[in-house]
This record gives structure tokens, sequence and C-alpha cells, in this order.
């Protein structure tokens, strides 16, 4: 009960912190008092939460509980705030890759991105046989094109149609939260008459491409999930990252569901029903970008984008069972992204393959030339991913008690596909200490509900009954915070930077698993009125805060099942600008992994077979 | 009463603001709803705010009386947060500079700073006659000194003396909180033998500085003008402004009085007596740096540092009549300065004259080279005084309802110099509308609150009942405010900076009054109570928001006397790292007012005459 005092903890400084594996620091698992809530109860608890006087009591023993006053409020730091996880831009060498100037058009970025990929595609999808599990890539669908066997519009058509077969009962997906079949066969058209003419614009054109209902897409709204927010703003252009894709002549298929106002990490909407799960109907898909990875595990995409302001991309991304990528902050343009927060938020890929994740990455990624304020535009590395070489004798930091705080299978998967990849890629796993990870998550989480709660403030006293229950106690928790709280979470945001940067020192990336669970239960109860689950909630995002809070790129791929059958992924968290590597390793990843891949209980074929007939060159615009 | 209401602002996008003359912007005057306190009456008072629940009650009704809620807590706003007043370094093109590289050393720079200094000295001190008033510059002294017939010795001795003379009854100059004569000889005996030898570091070598009690300089504890927190926080070494100083050879004095934890404008300390006005001993110095404008006033020091975190420099040196520059945010390193916040406190110059300024500018200015994170090293451009011509043609912007809120004497005085200086330099007068100038006063307070709160917060728990009251009665107010406000008025710091440079694309500069009064009484009761005075205090701070808030270099030089005989000042407000722009100004300004310069009361003759005799040049070591 020694944690439940009032009084602050006061952190040592930083120079005193032992990163070694033999260090003193205490590894505080969180321990969240918070039980579990869905119906009525959730309606009680949220009146009382939202009772004057009361609710303040209220909301002061919950913080109190849950540590936040003795590691933030009452806690004592030398630390000056820092605010933004900006990083100055780093010509970084790294090896074996190729250096695009962040001025080139979306489309010459993707040409540039296809010499990176590796030579000799790998197995692809083959079914019902014993072969490896392979989605279909962007490859396959513009070489299917160019074949002329499957046009954009055969595509798209099968796109409406599975769409409306997985959303009807009995399998009730809730993928989408907008989505237009006309504004699809549009842009299929318009894609097919290019191939017809001969004119693909790139590889990404005719490919159904889904976006997060946090980001501007034409003609949709952008609810952020909620049943209002686009009745205040209206979505009046394209967000810069949706722009690219689709000057690189990508399908936008529609705005897939997320957990309302990325408040959750469930991915359960009172409102446009819970996301689900590929593997498992009946499971959550995670969140928020809950819709984007449900879409590409079930083989709807090749590649979804998503917001990751809390591992929001990275974990449905490891729950379904695909690719999640969240750069560095600022190197996806920001603007078109609903301002939910301004510190921690970031335009995430979410891909059936590493390829994918790379070719995605490379049409969004680098500042608007015109909007930049820094001195220095940044340069963007691409991987040549055939080139495994480069990758040998990598040094992975690895904080054994943080990366064992998991579910068994999690644990047990993650360790052997560590050890595989230690001993197939001679890499160097270093045994370090990151302290202070759970202080960290509460400052995150202080942060990250000011921002929204501010963010939305003028919405909220108007719309604030229509939000679903969880969502408006996680509102009521976030309005809660002081002016010297928020600067407190700044306070350790800058110290933990600081111990960030020295294990960077040390070591090329931080490896964990991404989630401390696989995707759990959606229960009956939890569908009208949504679920209120803070237990399974930080066991979600251990392993996510540092990517957010102190804007580092990090990319999940999976590694394998637990006995659910249910997927999980590995994580890899690198220093600033670093992406081209952490690329090149989720690629080593999943050549490794792939044996272990299945194909998820609701899974889509749009191309119907393997066609790998005459490969064309594609000339950037 | 339409203001009272709890409602919000909705703010209107700033592209439809109208920043012209005949905008129908509304200026808003402050109308600060709390009534002068001291006494029992402000015991009683901070008492009932420091109770619990009555005291947040007191605390809400308070805010929402001063406009916080409406303007701020409440308000919508378009833009996100600005966090950090950082400017990208820019090399803009001013005329008539040499430029220096931030990476040579103190006594190079100050070296460099000599060929701008104009060829014939101005005026100098005559006595007892109607001639301008003028105080003895560093170059008197330092040609005194190579002369040989004054020592920094002699002026060390007559310094004390001075000192104890002026400290005791019926005076009672509150100029220092420690300072110590041993030190002082020490350091004298040691520039004398430099002389002696022929080696002075530079024209600073055995001039005294003083520095406020908010920055660190050996061998003296640094206070923030309370009786506690050096105990906490020992002071260790010099900070970086004042280490660049002694490398020049700067005799340092001592550590001025100050507002106790900057919290106050008055300058009344309570622990260690009121500054005083050196024109008016029962006048208020100003603050917070208040001993350091009463030393420069009162001809102690040619040179002395403040902070400046809400005009804190340049308040007290408009009350004092003397000049004061507050460079651009992160122009002088803040190492070694008080963390009382971290977003609008920087160091600042109070000198007897321009020329003055520019050499202690010269000296402190520039990053660290091995600290700095910015990939831009910045120059810094010093204006050669003796052009006038470059300044020909200035476009000065003057918003006259906000120009004019102030006392008449303020008013007529500053208008008066600001026409006869248009007409003699041929500048330009080009009327603005500034808009929410209000708004940003209370964003301001909001922030430099909260800041101030988080910062002191370990200590306060300790040391609360060792505070004065009133700063009591600050730091209740500044502990009150939540996250959303705090994030809130970094919307309106983004919102302002945005109108700022639109002024600035139309104008080289902002002028206005220094402080919207001149130094006002010294009441008896205030002095061991400290004093609440919200309605002086918000009419002296009324010009000095932006420069702290946006991070912009402003400067004020003084201009004449109102009908007390009390200094008035000027102040141009520039864009970012335009420094070498406004100290050419600000000469333009003292050669045009030296005729309204009058003697303090309160005045030491520390070079005893004129010594114009044999010059020597100083060459960098």
């Amino acid at each position: 009960m020694e944690f439940l005092k009032r009084k602050g903890l006061v952190y040592k400084p930083v120079k005193d912190v032992d990163l070694g594996p033999y260090s003193t620091e205490f590894y505080l698992q969180a321990n969240v008092k918070a039980p579990r809530m869905t119906g009525l109860l959730i309606k009680i608890f949220t009146f009382l939460l939202e009772f004057p006087i009361l609710g303040t009591l209220l909301l002061f023993i919950l913080k109190g509980n849950n540590l936040i006053h003795r590691l933030i409020t009452n806690a004592e730091f030398e630390e000056s705030p820092l605010f933004v996880p900006l990083h100055d831009f780093e010509d970084i060498k790294e090896k074996e890759v190729k250096c695009l100037d962040s001025s080139l058009s979306p489309p010459e970025k993707v040409q540039l991105a296809l010499d990176c990929l590796p030579k000799t595609s790998g197995e692809t999808l083959d079914d019902g046989t014993d072969s490896p599990f392979c989605r279909w890539t962007i490859m396959d669908y513009a070489k299917a094109y160019c074949s002329g066997d499957i046009t954009p519009i055969m595509v798209a058509e099968r796109f409406i149609d599975a769409i409306d077969e997985s959303t009807k009962p009995p399998l009730q997906m809730g993928f989408f939260i907008h989505y237009s079949p006309d504004d699809i066969i549009r842009q299929a058209t318009e894609s097919t008459l290019r191939y017809q003419r001969g004119e693909p614009i790139s590889v990404l054109d005719g490919v159904p491409v889904a976006i997060k209902d946090e980001i501007d897409c034409l003609p949709y709204p952008t609810t952020g999930g909620t049943t209002w927010l686009h009745k205040h703003r209206p979505c009046q252009d394209d967000a810069c990252c949706v722009k690219r894709l689709r000057l690189c002549g990508a399908i936008l298929v529609g705005k897939t569901n997320m957990h309302e106002l990325g408040s959750g990490t469930s991915g359960i909407n009172p409102h446009y029903g819970p996301a689900r799960n590929p593997y498992d109907t009946n499971k959550i898909a995670g969140g928020s970008s809950s819709g984007s990875a449900s879409l590409v595990s079930a083989g709807l995409c090749p590649v979804a984008l998503g917001v990751d302001g809390g591992g929001s991309v990275r974990m449905p991304a490891a729950l379904c069972g695909v690719v999640g990528l969240k750069p560095t902050f600022e190197r996806i343009p920001h603007d078109g992204v609903l301002p939910l927060n301004w510190t921690v938020g970031m335009v995430g890929i979410l891909a059936g393959t590493v390829e994918d994740a790379l070719i995605a990455y490379a049409a969004i990624s680098g500042e608007i030339p015109y909007n930049h304020t820094s001195s220095v535009l940044t340069k963007i590395n691409l991987p040549r991913l055939s080139m495994t070489k480069s990758i040998s004798g990598i040094k992975l930091a690895k904080y054994g008690k943080w990366f064992d705080d998991c579910s068994d299978d999690v644990r047990i998967c993650c360790t052997k596909t560590l050890h595989k990849l230690r001993d197939h890629y001679n890499w160097k796993i270093i045994d370090v200490t990151i302290p202070e990870i759970e202080a960290m998550r509460l400052a995150h989480y202080t942060t990250i509900g000011s921002e929204c709660s501010t963010a939305l403030d003028s919405f909220k006293k108007k719309n604030f009954a229509e939000l679903g229950w969880d969502v408006r106690v996680a509102q009521s928790i976030y309005g809660s915070f002081s002016g010297l709280e928020y600067l407190k979470a700044q306070r350790m945001r800058n110290r933990q930077l600081q111990f960030h940067k020295k294990i960077f020192m040390e070591a090329d990336v931080i490896v964990s698993p991404t989630t401390g669970v696989t995707a759990y239960p959606i229960q009956d109860d939890a569908v009208k009125t949504g679920e209120l689950d803070y237990v399974n909630g930080a066991a979600l995002v251990r392993y996510s805060i540092s990517g957010n809070f102190l804007g580092l790129p990090a990319v999940t791929v999976p590694v394998g099942l637990d006995s659910m059958g249910l997927p999980i992924g590995l994580q890899f968290i690198g220093r600033p600008w670093s992406e081209a590597t952490l690329i090149h390793l989720a690629f080593a990843m999943q050549t490794t992994c792939m044996s272990e891949y299945r194909k998820p209980e609701v899974y889509h074929d749009l191309l119907g077979s393997k066609n790998s007939s005459n490969s064309m060159s594609f000339e950037a615009n």
C-alpha cells in the first residue's frame, strides 16, 4: 500500500539512474484500480462522475488509487518540460538504403520504393494447403491489372460484394463508418481506363486503400467515431496523406471504424458496432484504428491508414495479425487529421506485408515543402529489402521485466521469435533497464487526456450526452487534470527522452511485444453501452507509449498465434528518423515468421488466384 | 456586465480579423476586479484562498470576474497550441550592422561591439548646470582605468561606501539581497593588476555589474527573492550569462533585490525591503528586476542583468529611467537562471545608456555552441550606432487605442516623443489594430502562473508560510489553473503570433509606452506584508506581454518625466532576431530625448569627474 500514499516520488537525477541489466530500478507493474464496467453499471458510474463535487471527489480518488498523484502530481522532477516530441532531422547513416528527396512527388517516391523491394516475391496465397499463408500485395494487384486479366473495376465490385457479405449477420464486421460503393466504382473506372491506356500512375493505381475515420477523405464526413463531430467540423478537403495516395491512383474505399474519439483501445464503438477481429469475430480488433486493421487483416485492402496517439495503429495491427508502422513524429504531415491532440498522435500505416508498408510509407512521407518550419528539409531513407547482410550485427535493447510482463502465450512466442531472429541474422540482444515505464504511461495519459479534453471542449458541451458511456467516463477523467499535472507530465517526457537517448547510444532498436494480451472477447453487454476495461487497456498499451510520447518510430509484425489462434505481434522501436532500419528488421521478421501465418476466419480473396504473369515497369509520371 | 457571463468567446479565424486602422475589433480595457490589499486584509484574504473548497470557490469567482473564463477557459479557438515561443533563426537583412559569429569568445564580441559605438561620445555628466544629464558609460570607466587616474579598486571602494550610505536610513535603498564587499575588492584587485600590467581583458574589465537574484552568480546563493529557495537549490556555478561577463573582466557586485519569486511588479519585497526608486525613494522601483534597475539608475553600475518573464526587465527600467533590453527568446542562454517558468522568461539587460546595453548584449548573447539543439547556429548583428541614415524610413506600427490606454503624462510624453522621432528621422507611423491584447495578457498570466506553480511545487509545501502574503495569493491563483486552461492559453499564443507576424509584414517594429503608469507610492502598510495591487499591476504590464509570450525582442528607453519628475519609457517591440534594429532605434531615441534626462535624487558618481583623456584600444585576448 506504500504506493497509495499521497506523497510524491522524488525522481533521481537522470545521470544517477542505472540503465544496465543489473539496475536496482524497480519495475512497477500497472496495477489498475478500476473494475470492468458495461451496461447499467457504467451508466451509474458516468452519472456519478459527472455530478458536481461528488464527481470531482471520485476522480481524485480514482487518480490517487492509480498512482497519478504519487508518480505525477506530487512527484518532484529536475527536468524542464518537453512539450512536443520534435526531433531535429538527422541524416543518420543507415546501411543499404535508397535516399529520397522529400520534395519528390508521391508517384515518384513510390517508383523509387519499387527498387527497394526484394527481387523474389515471397510465397503467395495457395488456398487449402499447408503452405504458408501470404496476403496479396500491392505488386500483385499491379501485376494483375497490367496483365489485363483483372481490372480495378472487377476488384471494386468484389470489394463491394465482400463488404456487403461481411457486414451483414452472422459476421457483422463493423469495418466502416462511411463507405460509398458509387465513389469506389467511380475511382475504379478511372483507374481501369488508365490501365487500358497503358498509363497507370503508379503501382498503387487501382489498389483499394481504407482511411481511418479520424483522417479527412472526400467525399466522406470525418466523424472521429462519433455521431456528431462532422456536423461541427465539415470535411472540406483530403488530408495531406490521403491526397498523396490519391495522387498515386489508389482507390480510397471509405472511412474505417474506430474507437470513439480514439478514447479507448478495444474498438467497441456503440454507434457503429464493434470492428471485430477477422481471426475470431467474437474478439475485439483492438483500437483505436480498429476498422483499418480488420479490413487489412480480412484481405480487403493491402494497406490502410490509421492514427496512433497511444498505440492506436500498432495495437490493432498486432491483434489482427498485420503489419503496423508508426513513423517519427512529423514524418508524415498531420494536416487534415482530426485535432484530438497535438503532441502524441501521428498518422500510421497498417499493411498486410512489410513490402506494402514500405510502398505506402514512401507515398505519404515527407513534410509539405511550402509548409515546413524547420530550416532543414528532411530526407527519406528507404531500405533495400533484399540486402539482409546490412542488418547483420544489429543491436537490440531488451528490458526483460517489461518484455515478460504479458500473457504466457505472448511472452513465449515473442521470446522464441526473438531468439530465432538473433541466431539467424547474427543480432545482439543487449539487456537494459528502461526505468519508470508505468510513470511514463500515466504521464502520457495525462497529456493525451488534457489535450483531447481541450480540443473537444467546445463540442462536448453540446454533444456530451451523445457519446458512448465509456468515452463519457474517459472524457470526465481527461477533463480533471490540472495545469500542474500537465506540466509535470511534460517534465516526465523530457526525462524519458533522456533515458531513451542513452539506450539508443548502445542499441539500434528496442524490442518488445506489441501488446501484453491478445484479442479479448467482445461481451454482449458491451456492444450497446461501450465497455470500460482499464485493466485490459493498460495491458494493451503497455509497449506503445514511448512511440507516441517521445515521437519515436516503431513497427509491429505478426510473429505467431496464441493457443486460441489469435495473432501476436513483436515490436521494434527505433531512434528518430530510423524508419528504414525498422522496415529492414520488420522484413527480416516477416520472412522468419511467415511459416507461422494462418488465414483469418474472415478473409476475402480479391484477386481470385495467383497471377504472376508479365511484370510491367511503372514509370513515374 | 456582458463580459461576466460564463459563456466563452468564439474567436474568429485569424484570416477574418482586420488588423488595419479601421478594424471593428473591440479594444478591451483591463478591468481588474481585485481590490488593493495590504496588512490584515491581505492576511485574511490569503487565509480564505488557502482554505479547501472555499478557496477553490473564491478562485473560481475571481477568475470569472476577471474574464479568464470568458476569454480563455470557455473560449473557442481554431488554433493549435504553441508551447514555446522559439523562432527559427533567420539571418534578417539589417542595414549598417556588424555581423558576429556566435561562437566568438565574449571578449572578442565586446571588442567588435566597440567598432559599433558612435565616434563622438554624447554629452557627459556635468554636475550642477542645466546641460543634459548623462551617465558614465562603460567606455568612461575603461578610459579612466586606462589613464591610470582611477583604478578598479578605487571604484570598488566608492561603490561599497555608496551602498553603505544608500542602504541605511534615511534612504534605505533595498538594492541587494546579497552582496559581499570582500568579493568585490578581490575582483577589483585582480582587475587593477591587469590594468597595471597593461592587459585589461576588455572594456568591461573592472566595470561594476549587478545580477538579479534570480540568476546564479558565485559566491552568492540564489534566493529568487525568498528566504529559503537557496537552501533547496544551492548555487553551484555562475549562470552562463554571468560567466561571460566574468570572462570579460567585469566586477560582479552582488545579487539584486527582486519581487519575491518574480510574482509581482512592484518590487516591494517584505523580506529584503522595497527596492525604491532613485528618482523618489517613496515610490516603487518596479519589478521584478527591481534592484538591478535602481542600481543602474542610481549610477552604481552602468549595466545590470535582470530576467523578464512578463516585463520584469522593461518595467523597472522604465520606472527608474534607464534602458531595458529583452532579446529574442533563446538569444541569451538561460542556463543557470532559476527555473520559475520555462516558456516566457528570458535574461535581459538594464543599462544607463544604449551604448552600454549594446556592449553587454554583445558580451552575453549567442547560444552555447556545444549545447545548441538547432541545426542552425545563430549570428549576432550589432548596429553601427553612428550610421543614423540606416534607420531612415523605418516603419512603426502603432495601435492608437492601446498606445493611449495609459496615464495622461505617459500618453502625452510618449506621443510627443514619437512625433519628434518620426519628423527627425523620417520614420513612418502605420496605424494598426492589435486584437485581443487583454486576452493575451490573461493567457500569459495563465501560462506563467501554471509554470511557476509547477516549478515551485516541491518547495512550496515546505515553505509556503515563509512567502510574503501577496505572493501567497499569487501562488494560490497560479495553482488553480486546469490543464485545459493551460492548453487554451497556448492556443492563444499561436493566435497572437499569427497576428504579430502579419503586423511585422507591414512594419519594422511596434511602438508603445513601456508602462501604463509611472512609479506609484510605496505605502507603509505594504512594506511588511507585501501588497496586492492588480489594478496597478495590470497597468504596468499592459505593453510587456507580447515580448514574453511570443518571445519577441523589445527595448525601452527613457524619454521624459511625468509631472512628479518620475521617468517615462517608450518601447519598441521587434520581429524575432531584430535586436540590432531595436538598438539602432533606441539610440536614436536616446539622442533625441537626452535633453529631457534629469539626475535622480539618489545618485552616486563613481568616476568623480569626466575623464576623456587618452583612449586606449582593447585588443581581444
